[in-house]
């Protein structure tokens, strides 16, 4: 194996000099990295991961373990990357897509999790008990709601009260048959039953009845599920005039539903998600929702990580991040307030 | 260091079976399996990356460089985890959002590229020369157009036949005043160009005369940069009567400026973009765009990488992958054929 030394020696510099160009350090003189450089080319030099990591004790890479395929969660990897660099980490993303057996390939006991110092991780298909066997090498910390079971740091946005201000802004339109666009088919995670709560409270709040046919079952949190579940509720004997969706993904697929079969919005439907992500500040009419406060979210992730490595060992902390209600289009009353008048 | 054997005495099983247990294979009985966690647990097992790494010359990751704040790239990203998944790679993903810092920092000499057998990249920031230097160590596929000087495995779409395909079926519209949204202030990639190209190849085609005011410069491919493009064209002595967008992302954002402005769509102006994200096939009104082929762009930048990864020294190859054009309501003529009759 090549080392630092051999490449010092054909180029006539010191080994300190062939570790800066080797780290990109930038105040080598362009003459000297030139020659480092080419005796690095003539040897193939190539440094040594573990040797490197085992003398430092650290790789400096965090591996990102999201469902990609939402946009929430590359809006949000993006402050991760972000919050990282500052601290000097690197972020690599593993896209998951809540399938369980990638959650279990990157968090198992082999070289992938090996290379990491930490995992920041949005866990949607490994259930608790497996999640803590599987993390007990690595610092983890968890975005989202606590999966049963699972001791670990996280940070959590409050989905109950979010869930009920959308909801009560529904209401405060003066909707009456107020649907609800999420609940999963078969339970994961436990964000999709604090919305549904928060939905309820609202409703018991404002002494609205709750009518279990306004609850629309979806088997993913796409536009497509969005979309065929506002088919459904439209075909109800009795149709909601609003509707609140566990995603912006599902609330612009039902938006689409919507508009396409003439339904004007929000004059005979108002229509409320969660996220904030960009698509909906683009769509006609623009998308009311619940915006997480993303950059806290990244940062308070990192904060819990840079804890654990530096050796906290107490408990697990949670950290609760902020979030806003963002009326829009979607849900602004106009010159029509709403037919319930 | 913990090694196996010492897990497996402790555990009182052979270090095949510790093997298959750490490396998840599902035959192990559920007792044994047990077992051997327990003694992975007490002893603190971890798995020794570079010496395996090293035994078999390859860690098993490919590095996927991404700019992922454009989602016809996470959409691809989806495919190319799948592709190398089947042929037993798995993919992290960096997104470097075309910063031309984090794009070096990737594919430079050190701890980063080490752990990678090789590197599928859709480089924005880095020109030809340092990306060739950069990559030396790694085989590299570039998605994408070549950039000037570099010269890779790549896996590319005919950029001039696709953008002209789009702004000939604008023609075919009966339109006569067709915007391009999407040539950078400063160029880049080769792509924006290439689709500049096609543009002007149809313009000319069809006997229409090319307008340099019809030609609207972006700072960015996001939906901002659309939205304000199409501002700026709105105000012109003589606006268009159809756009063609060199992404999704713009055309939905010139698609925002028309319809908040009160223009219709496609019936005063007609919107095409690029990609096929799934955006647009939810938007009102749905998106004309020209579909490039991700699953056989995944397919082939795999199967170069592992050509490379195979030994194969030759020149570079290029693979061409198919595109289509995906006519729908933003250029469907519907009962008013256009304003030009």
């Amino acid at each position: 194996m090549v080392t630092q030394r051999d490449v010092a020696k054909l180029a006539g510099v010191s080994v300190r000099t062939v570790s800066n160009v080797v780290n990109d350090y930038t105040y080598v003189a362009e003459e000297t990295r030139a020659r480092v450089r080419q005796a690095l080319d003539e040897l193939g030099y190539r440094p040594n991961l573990l040797a490197r990591g085992l003398a430092r004790g650290r790789s400096g890479l965090i591996a990102l373990v999201l469902p990609l395929d939402v946009p929430y969660f590359y809006e949000l990897s993006e402050y991760v990357v972000v919050e990282a660099e500052r601290r000097g980490y690197t972020i690599l993303i593993d896209r998951t897509d809540g399938q369980a057996t990638r959650e279990r390939a990157l968090v198992s006991r082999t070289d992938r999790s090996a290379i990491f110092d930490g995992i920041i991780f949005s866990p949607i298909g490994l259930g608790g008990p497996e999640l803590r066997y599987r993390t007990a090498d690595t610092p983890v910390v968890l975005l989202g709601e606590k999966p049963v079971g699972a001791s670990l740091d996280r940070v959590q946005v409050d989905d109950v009260a979010a869930a009920e201000a959308a909801t009560s802004h529904l209401i405060g339109l003066g909707r009456h048959r107020i649907a609800a666009v999420g609940q999963p088919v078969k339970a994961r995670s436990q964000t999709a039953q604090h919305r549904t709560l928060g939905y309820q409270r609202a409703l018991q709040a404002a002494g609205h009845e709750f009518d279990p046919d306004l609850v629309a079952t979806v088997t993913d949190f796409h536009r497509a599920d969005g979309a065929l579940a506002m088919t459904r509720l439209l075909e109800a004997r009795r149709p909601p005039d609003a509707v609140f969706c566990y995603n912006d993904l599902m609330a612009l697929g039902a938006l689409r539903t919507l508009l396409s079969k003439g339904y004007r919005v929000p004059e005979d439907v108002a229509v409320a998600g969660f996220d904030d992500i960009e698509d909906g500040r683009y769509s006609t009419p623009t998308l009311t929702t619940v915006a997480p406060d993303k950059q806290q979210i990244a940062s308070q992730a990192m904060d819990l990580l840079i804890r654990r490595l530096d050796g906290d060992a107490g408990p697990p902390k949670t950290a609760r991040a902020g979030w806003q209600l963002m009326p829009r289009e979607s849900t602004s009353i106009r010159s029509n307030p709403g037919h319930s008048l």
